[in-house]
């Protein structure tokens, strides 16, 4: 039992993918080059996923005060999938991407969700990455965006804190700048931040060099209230350590401190986090810097992105791909359960058909798929998982129409993304 | 918050059990002495069960090896339980029970369910006696199910085994006679029985003195083999450890051994087993019974109930009451869970209502329960989980008419029941 022939079916003879490789972006692609990407992670999926997915549930990270501790297996994943090319397989050749279409992507990233939802990909790092490719300067996008699709950082998108989840206008997270010259730092206007930060998935790690937090916070006004309203709110990169202009490690800790782990129902393996940005943990002073929110060094350095004001409004960029992504983890969740429970009634055998003269126990048992009743349970989970592959799949190609078709059919596809996502 | 009101208003306004105290078996009862139940149930499972809900998740039971080790508070709950007199809430005032009308009984046991499912009361224990009392001898009634209702003996229901779930027909635990004299032995016809039972609740622990196992086996015909379908199976009670006509313990280990603990998923405070009974791990041997399966004592004794062959009968013996009392432990549940979140919904601040200029960033927060949606959920909860209480207790009360009213309104709720469970 593979997903394979349920994939290729939905992308090539329904989808028809294998047509996009006569657009220009996707000029070098033919059902050929998708069909390695899917081979790839197929691939890994079985051999750096799969055979983890119970380990990971069972040895939740755990954060001995100093590191987050997560099995090997995590890592390799990681590593794996970073390999892959994944990360970037959307980018522009020239930036080293794959410039392969977004429904391919999606398809591909599929068989890790099923393999181990909870082992993850890089859903977060790749949204972070994209956002800054969308809306940062040349050097952000170079120092921290190219940085995440090689694999070499990680991402996160820090929005709810306790007291604002749903209610993004209610963030509390303060960002003021850091002294003189910080309007001039290459790596975008500094600020210290102060505020904490509630269920960042990824926040705490040692997976990659450097976590890069893409941070709403708000700036205050003349009279230091925050700004009400989600007009108010701004969008930092905070690195969790310092770099340079050449994208190295500068040897200095951010003040972005971890202050608990949650355990996310159905998603032990995760790292979920609640961070304290500038509670002075981690001091950050000396040349270059201003003197911080305390005189010593207390505040996370967070370097803006874009327009003040305009944070919100960046972080929804890509939400339809995000919104496919979340849903897409949910499916194939599903969608290994359905196997799963394929697998369990081809081969359990229990209870006998009724016959005409009632169930004959001299009968041997039949395997439990026989029964009609858990045939229908069963087509009934097949119907819900590959009918809602399909739609993701079919919003992931509207994605790509939205992109790469002429402008009309274009606009057309937005419009239904609207509705469907 | 409180349960209460709610199960007052079907008793006593909606089901009118206090009209049952004008029947002969209820003439001591009243409105005031059901209160005082429910005062007892509502009270032990605040203070003995709610509070270590929590704890008996975390702390699941383990074997070391001898003992099945379960935290203090499982103790102390079974203790206070015990203690209560619910365990013969149904039974004869000659034998110590209380003579209460099942409907009072099970709304008294929502208390407990609500508090710690996983904890768990008395149900298997009260359904293993109960059986006893209906079919066991006056020796049997009084070794074993009487020190059951009083709480020094717990009980379990052994039908399941790793390849006979549902097809019970198929089970394959063997039983055969004890040597000579076995027939009369006077806590019923001895057999040897040999065989695996699995997700057996409560199949080992150290809770009470004794544990009462009631085993489903086969019987093998002259040629050796067992019969086949469900006409073969017989029931057989099985002490985990010996006992005299008196109901003391003869000191002497029954040969039935704990296999391994299987974790339930939401009853993680369950102790659920799987028994190998028979396997010779605690050979018996001695005056008093035979040589056992190997001439070394292998084999555990059991006490045939009424004849040979009834066995799956007498186990779906008061079925109905079994059905209300899972249906409502899961009732339960998720009445436990309608309360957190009506709880939670109104304490958590999060939003604000749209007004005419839309959302005013000014105003503060409110709480989660103003949001119009969250309230249709939490009542979409509520309609699910007390409409469900009502209709157990509904059933529950048809329980008391089939055994209590007069034959044609008798009959008719049997009918009903047999529609409704």
């Amino acid at each position: 039992m593979s997903l394979r022939p349920t994939v290729d079916f939905l992308l090539y003879d329904w989808l028809g993918v294998q047509t996009l490789g006569e657009r220009a972006r996707f000029a070098d692609h033919s059902r050929e080059t998708f069909d390695a990407v899917l081979d790839t992670c197929e691939r890994i999926a079985r051999e750096k996923y799969a055979p983890f997915n119970r380990l990971v549930d069972t040895q939740e990270p755990h954060f001995d005060g100093e590191r987050v501790i997560l099995p090997q297996a995590t890592k390799d994943a990681w590593d794996a999938y970073a390999a892959s090319g994944m990360l970037s397989a959307a980018q522009d050749a020239d930036i080293g991407g794959m410039q392969l279409p977004y429904t391919v992507e999606a398809a591909g990233n599929a068989f890790f969700a099923m393999a181990s939802v909870s082992i993850g990909a890089g859903m977060l790092t790749v949204g972070n990455a994209n956002l800054l490719m969308a809306h940062g300067t040349p050097l952000q996008r170079e120092v921290f965006a190219l940085n995440e699709f090689a694999g070499r950082f990680s991402g996160t998108m820090c929005l709810s804190e306790p007291q604002a989840g749903s209610s993004l206008s209610d963030v509390a997270t303060r960002a003021v700048p850091d002294g003189e010259g910080a309007e001039a730092d290459p790596l975008g206007p500094r600020y210290r931040l102060r505020g904490n930060k509630m269920w960042i998935s990824a926040g705490e790690h040692e997976l990659t060099e450097n976590i890069i937090h893409l941070v709403l916070a708000k700036i205050p006004g003349p009279d230091g209230k925050l700004p009400p309203g989600v007009k108010g709110i701004s969008l930092f990169i905070v690195p969790k350590k310092l770099v340079d202009t050449q994208g190295q490690l500068t040897g200095v800790r951010n003040d972005v401190a971890l202050a608990g782990l949650n355990h996310k129902c159905g998603w032990r393996g995760t790292t979920n986090t609640l961070l304290n940005f500038g509670e002075g943990r981690f001091p950050v002073q000396g040349p270059g810097v201003g003197a911080g929110l305390d005189g010593q060094g207390a505040g996370a350095i967070g370097y803006l992105v874009g327009e003040a004001g305009q944070g919100l409004r960046y972080m929804f960029h890509m939400m339809n791909e995000a919104r496919i992504g979340v849903g897409m983890a949910a499916t194939m969740l599903g969608m290994a359960g359905y196997h799963a429970s394929l697998d369990y009634a081809r081969n359990r055998p229990q209870g006998r058909p009724l016959g005409a003269g009632g169930k004959d126990p001299i009968q041997p048992q039949v395997r439990i798929i026989e029964h009609a009743d858990v045939k229908r349970m069963l087509l009934a989970q097949k119907a819900y998982c590959e009918g809602a592959l399909a739609m993701e799949l079919y919003c992931a190609r509207l994605v790509d129409e939205q992109h790469t078709a002429e402008p009309l059919a274009a606009d057309e596809a937005r419009l239904l993304l609207e509705v469907l996502t």
